[in-house]
């Protein structure tokens, strides 16, 4: 049976109609009737070949909400119906030994290692297939139609709070407060830290304070705050593409703190190492996790309450959709409903 | 009564027969007796005033051995003729959240950590006071004219490898075989890590092997070994002054890797963030640890027979041997004896 879809034709191309063939079903696959997907940047990056490992046509959307509607000869029935989200990472080798302890988000085999919308088609069309343990389980208390943004925005500010070791009553901070932003502060408040949100501007501070942060640094237009945060915060995340002075960053980790790099800068990383020797302070990089992460964060969010701030379009207006988040407009995250 | 060393009486300057009153003992400070103590190149640095914190004349020295003849008021009298350490730091708040977890190497109350050779006297001299927590109990089984080094360069390199998490089983390496690294390889080669040496030249490979590493890798002679152990080192720890290509380091840590900084790079660390940032990698600091750690340290170093490679002087060869030092012909530490 055909999928049907909405693909981007050629590099920063519109959004079209678009059928294809998926062929057989892979013994270790699901396939998932789309109910809802997510629009990431990283859609936006592969649809203008930022990454130069576009191939076109293909479907973007790698944050997908939905149910099983078929399963591989070598997965268990019993998942028929379930309602499971799809996130970047596609498959994994499941044998190296990472994928061995529950690591696969880090498998060895890189080229067993599938990308949701890497040389083949993502979930903004009614159906999208994944390896089996890449369908990640939705508690019911989650309400599908928000739940998207957690497959890839979710995780990859989730997976480093929980792999680098933040602990209750940690003082600490977010910087830049968007999509993946808006629910560190979320997440790191219902852990019992004392969150602080940084942002440029104050324009985003009564929504980030409503979001659980209990202050807020507005670095542009009080870089003083920054200045005076000097040694405060035991861990930092990092979800903006803004080329930054680390230093100033560096300067507000407490003794022992760390500092973990989601967003992609653009230009290289640079820094002063004196303060991060003596202080006994790093710097990591974030991403998505595994699927065991996704689901402790899943469950965390049926526990506490805790989804994202969406924008729902349908199918249909992908193309305002999309120029919606390009223009930096989405509040803070957009969803279209199949 | 009068202490008597070797002071530097000017930036750069020779070392001179120095006596100076050292006044009445601290209520909370044991007076040490100084068999042995190590040549450092923090040394050398606040001698030449390389920091911007020496102040003239002052006896340097902060690597020593020796027994304790006196106690402050608040010391138990137990200590009396117990042989202990000296390093780097000589006190620290006590009081702090901090050093309330036996953090005192991160100590909060920056003005109130002594440093054992700034703005005060160090130990190449009769004898050195520091506050009692920071006198470290030599396990019998060490050689006292072996131990010195330990203090500095030992606990430099195993605070790091305890804090980062190192574990029996995993790649490691060192870059950079010498006084620190020389003690780095044996620390993680006896516990149960594969250990490589990485040096710009093969003159060090025969004996980087005899103290425990498995491979070797001569980063100048040899760069395509570098590039081929992309992946490789779940740890890397890297003792060196010099400014390296980052970028090659952290390619070679695998997913889920850390590099620590131990030896202070002249200039900035540069590198690009994406490989960090999809390996999940980091980049530390690394230091000389607490009191705590240097003991653990201590009791591992009787347990593995490991011991510093020491050359001996006679304290009134204080010059020649700083020289010697100077000239990077140390193998791989220097000791004078008092």
């Amino acid at each position: 049976m055909m999928i049907k879809g909405y693909a981007c034709q050629e590099k920063g191309g519109r959004l079209e109609p678009f059928e294809y063939d998926p062929g057989e079903l892979a013994a270790d696959e699901v396939e998932v009737e789309v109910e809802f997907c997510g629009i990431c940047h990283s859609d936006l990056a592969m649809m203008d070949n930022d990454w130069e490992m576009s191939s076109y046509p293909f479907v973007p959307g790698h944050e997908a909400i939905g149910k099983v509607v078929a399963v591989g000869n070598r997965v268990s029935e019993a998942r028929m119906g379930q309602r499971v989200g799809v996130g970047w990472q596609s498959s994994s080798c499941d044998r190296c030994k990472n994928c061995g302890v529950g690591k696969e988000s880090l498998c060895l085999n890189e080229n067993e290692v599938g990308q949701t919308i890497v040389g083949r088609n993502g979930a903004w069309a009614d159906r999208v297939r994944v390896q089996s343990g890449w369908a990640v389980p939705i508690p019911d208390a989650l309400d599908p139609s928000l739940a998207g943004p957690l497959m890839c925005a979710g995780t990859t500010v989730w997976s480093p709070i929980r792999h680098y070791g933040v602990r209750p009553g940690m003082e600490t901070a977010v910087l830049g407060v968007g999509g993946l932003g808006h629910l560190a502060v979320q997440f790191l408040a219902k852990m019992g830290t004392q969150v602080t949100g940084l942002s440029t501007s104050r324009s985003k501070e009564k929504q980030t304070r409503e979001l659980g942060a209990t202050d807020f640094i507005a670095t542009k237009e009080s870089p003083e705050d920054l200045k005076k945060a000097a040694g405060r915060f035991d861990f930092m995340i990092s979800t903006v593409s803004a080329d930054v002075k680390w230093d100033d960053y560096i300067e507000a980790l407490s003794p022992g703190g760390t500092l973990v790099i989601c967003g992609i800068p653009d230009g290289a990383i640079q820094f002063i190492p004196f303060p991060l020797i003596v202080g006994e302070k790093s710097i990591g990089g974030g991403r998505a996790g595994s699927p065991s992460d996704t689901q402790e964060m899943l469950e965390f969010c049926a526990t506490h309450d805790i989804a994202p701030m969406c924008e729902q379009f349908a199918i249909e207006d992908i193309d305002r959709a999309v120029q919606h988040v390009r223009d930096g407009k989405a509040r803070y995250r957009a969803v279209v409903a199949l």
